[in-house]
C-alpha cells in the first residue's frame, strides 16, 4: 500500500488528498496541517469581518471530521512539519512537544503563502493587523465587533464610509491598494469606520488596466474612502497601540492599521530539503506540478505555475489554481498522470458597488514578455440602451499588434452589471491564442436585459480589430 | 463612383450601409425600406409592451435623419422593392403609386423574416396578434394600455400573473413557448392579465436543454402562468373578436391571443431574381455572405449562416448575426473582403425572475450532426456558499464522447445570477473546438461575490471530463 503525504491542509492540499483517496481508495493519505483550520475560504475573510458572514466556521467547506470519516483521510491538525528528507522519503512533524516521522511514497508541499510586511517601524504595535490566516480574520473581526458595539451597529451598512464625524469609528488605515486593500475598505466602511487607504504606487489594483483602476479609485473616493496615492509609508507610530500612519507627506492619526501589501510563498521547508525554487521565488515544478525531486509535488500559494500566454513560470497565488493543481496531483498520485493546466492570471474583485476582473497580460506585462502590445479601452452600456436598468462596462483589451493575438483584458462595471462574468469570454480567447478579429466574430449571447447587441467585449474587439 | 443598394433598413441593412459608407465615402449608398422604421431593436418590443419602455422611438438607435445627414446614406423609407434584375443590375422600388428604378454595383438583400402563423381557423379575428414588426408592437401596446387604464395600473407589476380573480385583466392566450412566448408572458403578467400559454411540444424553449426548460417552466408556473404542454391549438373561436383558444383537450376563454410560433425568411424577392435558397429555406451564401449571383449579398433574418461546430448552413435569425454579417458586407463592398464569421446558435432569454442562455449544439442536434453526444446537467451555487446573496446556476453541457470536444451548453439561473454572461465561457470553447478537459482547466475569474472557486461552468466541465 502506497502512502501520499500532504503538507498543508488548505485548498491545494485538501483537493489533492480528497481526489487521490477517491480515485484510489487503497492509497493511504496523510495530511499535516500546523493550524486548526483546513479547507477554508480565506477569500471570504473580508465578508466575515464586514459582518455579512456570521461565523468563521461558515467559511469552512468541509470539516476535519468529514475529511476523516467520510473521505477516510488521515488528517492531523496542529502538526507542524519541520523536516522533509527526500533520501529516506520521510517527513518529520511536531505536535506540541512531540515529533513523529512519517514515510511517504508521494509528497505534496502545499505550505501556502505568508503576508508580506514592509520594512518599516511600528509593525509590532497593538492594533496592527495582516489578513493571511483564519486567526488573523478572527482577531480583526473581534476588533471590528468591539467598535460596532460601541457604536450600537446592528447590521453592516451598505453605504459609504463615515468621514470626519464625531460619530465615526476609527479612523483606521489600510496599507496597500490591492485586492485585500479594496475589499477591506468596503468591510471597514460598512462598520462605521473612517477609512484611510495608502498606496505606494500611483494607482490602486495595479494588476488591472489603468482605466479599470481609475474607475475603482473614483468609486472609493465617492464612498468617502480617503485614498493616498504615491504614498510611501515610513513608519507606524504610537506608544503601545498604533496612533498614526506616517508617510513622506502625511501624518494621519489612526486607531488600527491593516497591512495588505501582498504575499510571498512559504518555501523554507522545501528549500531545506533541496527542492528548487524558480526565479519568482516560489517552488519550481513541471507541468504535472512535480518538483526537481522525484515524487515530490508542490501546488497552491507556495508554487509557481505556467502562464498560458507566455508559457513561462509565474507566481500568481490564487484559489482556483490551488484547487485545480491540487486535484490534478491527486489524480496523478492515484495512478492517472494529469497536468494541472496553466494560469491566465485571471482575478476578480468587488469594491463597494463596483466589480472588476482581469485576465492574461496587461499592456506593460505584454511589452515585457516581448510582444508589441496594442491596447484600447472602451465604455459600453451594460444592457440595451432602452432597457430600464443598466450601467456602464469599461473594457480594456490588449492584443499583439503584429499578429493580432488577444493577450489580456481588464473589465469594470457597477456591481451586478457583469464585468466579472463577461471576462469569461476573454479567458478562452487568451488561453487559445486566438486573434482579435476572431474574437470580434464570436457569437456571444444577446438579449436586451443583458447587453447591447454587441456585448461590450465584442465592441472592444471590434474597435481593436479595426485599428490594426 | 460605385453604388451599393440595400433592400431592408433594419440590423443587417443599416449595419452594411453605415460601414460601407464610413470605409469608402466615395461609395453611393442607397437603402430602400418599405416601412417607416429603420434600425430598430425589435428585441425590445416585449419590454415596450410591458410598459418599461415608454416610447417606440426609444427602440430606434439611429434615426432616419441621422442616417441621411450624419452618415450620408440615401435612405428611402416607404419604398417597397418589387423587383431585382441581376442582368441589368437594377432594382425597382415602389412608393405609393410611383415606381423607380435604381442601378447597383453591389446589392444587399436584407429583407428579414415574417412571423410564421399556424394553419388554423380564427387568425383573422380581432384581438389576434403577432409580434414581428414595430407596428405589431404598437398595436399590442395599445391593447395593453387600454386594459391597464381600465384597471388603473400606473406601473408594470414585477410580481406574478393575475389568476382567477375578478380583478384580472384578460384572460389572454399565447400560442408558442419560444423566446417571444415567455418574454410576452412576463410582459402581459406585469399588466394584470391572466396568462395562458399553449405549447405544441412537450416542453417550452425547445432550443435549450430539457433541464433548462424545466427550470423556466416551473418558474412560469410559480408566476401563475397557466402553461399547456403538448397542446395542439386547433382553432381560435369568436364572432368578431377572439373569444377562446380551442386545443385537442381544452377550450380556454380568452380576450386576446398572441401567436408566437417562430419566423420564416422573407425570400420571394430573391427567388424571383434567380437567387438560390439553401435547404433551410433561407437565402444561401458563401462565407462572405455573397449569393450565387455575383455582387449580390444576403444577410440577417432572410439568410443562412454557417454553424461554427458543424460547418453546415443553418437558419438562426438573431440580432447579433445580422449586425455582424451586415458590417462585414459593408467592409467587403468598401474594398476590404471580410468574412462575417459563423454562428454558434447562441441565444439568451429572460422570463420573469430567471435568465437562460444556450450555445452550440444541443444533445439531439449533436446526434443528428453525427456526433456521439455525452450530456450532463449540474446544479451549482452562483456565489460562494457563505456569501450572503446568491442562487443556483444549472448548467447542461454536451460534449462529443469519443473526442471530448465541447459541442454546446445551456444555462439557467435566477435573474442576476449570471447564467447568460457565464455562457460567454462556452461560446469560445464551442467555437474553437476545444476538449472538455481543456475547458475544465480554464482560469476563469473567481471571487466570493461572483462564484464558487470553480465557476459552475468549470464544475460541469469537471464532471463530464471525469466521465469520459
Amino acid at each position: 500500500m502506497s502512502t501520499f503525504v500532504v503538507v498543508g491542509g488548505d485548498a491545494a492540499g485538501m483537493s489533492a488528498a480528497s481526489k487521490a483517496k477517491r480515485d484510489n481508495p487503497d492509497l493511504e493519505v496523510v495530511v499535516f496541517e500546523r493550524g486548526q483550520w483546513v479547507s477554508y475560504g480565506a477569500c471570504g475573510l473580508p465578508y466575515y469581518i464586514k459582518g455579512e458572514i456570521q461565523s468563521l466556521e461558515d467559511l469552512v467547506s468541509i470539516t476535519p471530521e468529514q475529511f476523516r470519516e467520510e473521505r477516510e483521510i488521515d488528517l492531523r491538525i496542529g502538526h507542524n512539519v519541520i523536516d522533509i528528507d527526500p533520501d529516506s522519503r520521510t517527513v518529520t512533524a511536531q505536535s506540541g512537544h512531540e515529533a513523529l516521522t512519517q514515510t511517504y511514497d508521494y509528497l505534496l508541499i502545499a505550505t501556502g503563502a505568508a503576508a508580506v510586511t514592509p520594512s518599516i517601524d511600528g509593525l509590532d504595535l497593538t492594533g496592527v493587523y495582516t489578513l493571511g490566516s483564519m486567526s488573523d480574520g478572527k482577531e480583526l473581526r473581534e476588533y471590528v465587533s468591539r467598535a460596532r458595539s460601541d457604536r450600537n451597529l446592528q447590521q453592516p451598512d451598505r453605504g459609504p464610509a463615515c468621514q470626519f464625524l464625531e460619530t465615526c469609528n476609527g479612523p483606521v488605515g489600510i496599507v496597500g491598494g490591492g485586492y485585500i486593500g479594496v475589499e477591506m475598505a468596503e468591510a471597514l466602511a460598512a462598520n462605521g469606520f473612517e477609512v484611510h487607504l495608502f498606496q505606494r504606487g500611483d494607482r490602486i489594483l495595479k494588476q488591472f488596466s489603468e482605466a479599470t483602476s481609475e474607475v475603482v479609485l473614483e468609486h472609493l473616493v465617492d464612498q468617502n474612502v480617503a485614498v493616498y496615492l504615491g504614498s510611501e509609508v515610513e513608519e507606524l507610530t504610537g506608544t503601545e497601540a498604533v496612533e498614526a500612519v506616517v508617510t513622506t507627506d502625511e501624518h494621519v492619526p489612526v486607531e488600527m492599521v491593516l497591512v495588505g501589501t501582498g504575499v510571498r510563498p512559504r518555501t523554507t521547508l522545501a528549500e531545506d530539503a533541496g527542492i528548487k525554487l524558480g526565479d519568482t521565488g516560489a517552488i519550481a515544478t513541471d507541468t504535472y506540478r512535480e518538483t526537481n525531486v522525484s515524487d515530490v509535488y508542490a501546488a497552491g500559494d507556495c508554487a509557481e505555475a505556467r502562464h498560458v500566454v507566455t508559457g513561462e513560470p509565474v507566481y500568481v497565488p490564487l484559489a482556483l489554481t490551488a484547487n485545480r493543481h491540487g486535484r490534478a496531483i491527486g489524480q496523478t498520485v492515484a495512478g492517472t498522470p494529469t497536468e494541472g493546466g496553466g494560469v491566465a492570471g485571471t482575478a476578480a474583485v468587488k469594491a463597494f458597488d463596483v466589480e472588476a476582473a482581469r485576465t492574461g497580460l496587461s499592456d506593460p506585462e505584454a511589452r515585457e514578455a516581448g510582444f508589441e502590445p496594442l491596447t484600447q479601452t472602451i465604455d459600453a452600456k451594460s444592457r440595451a440602451g432602452y432597457y430600464p436598468e443598466g450601467g456602464t462596462v469599461r473594457v480594456t483589451l490588449t492584443v499583439d499588434g503584429p499578429s493580432g493575438r488577444v493577450l489580456g483584458g481588464s473589465l469594470v462595471s457597477e456591481y451586478g452589471e457583469g464585468a466579472v462574468h463577461r471576462s469569461h469570454a476573454l479567458v478562452g480567447a487568451v488561453t487559445e491564442g486566438i486573434s482579435v478579429d476572431e474574437l470580434s466574430k464570436y457569437d456571444l449571447a444577446y438579449a436586451p436585459p443583458f447587453n447591447t447587441t454587441w456585448d461590450p467585449v465584442l465592441t472592444a474587439a471590434k474597435v481593436l480589430s479595426g485599428e490594426r
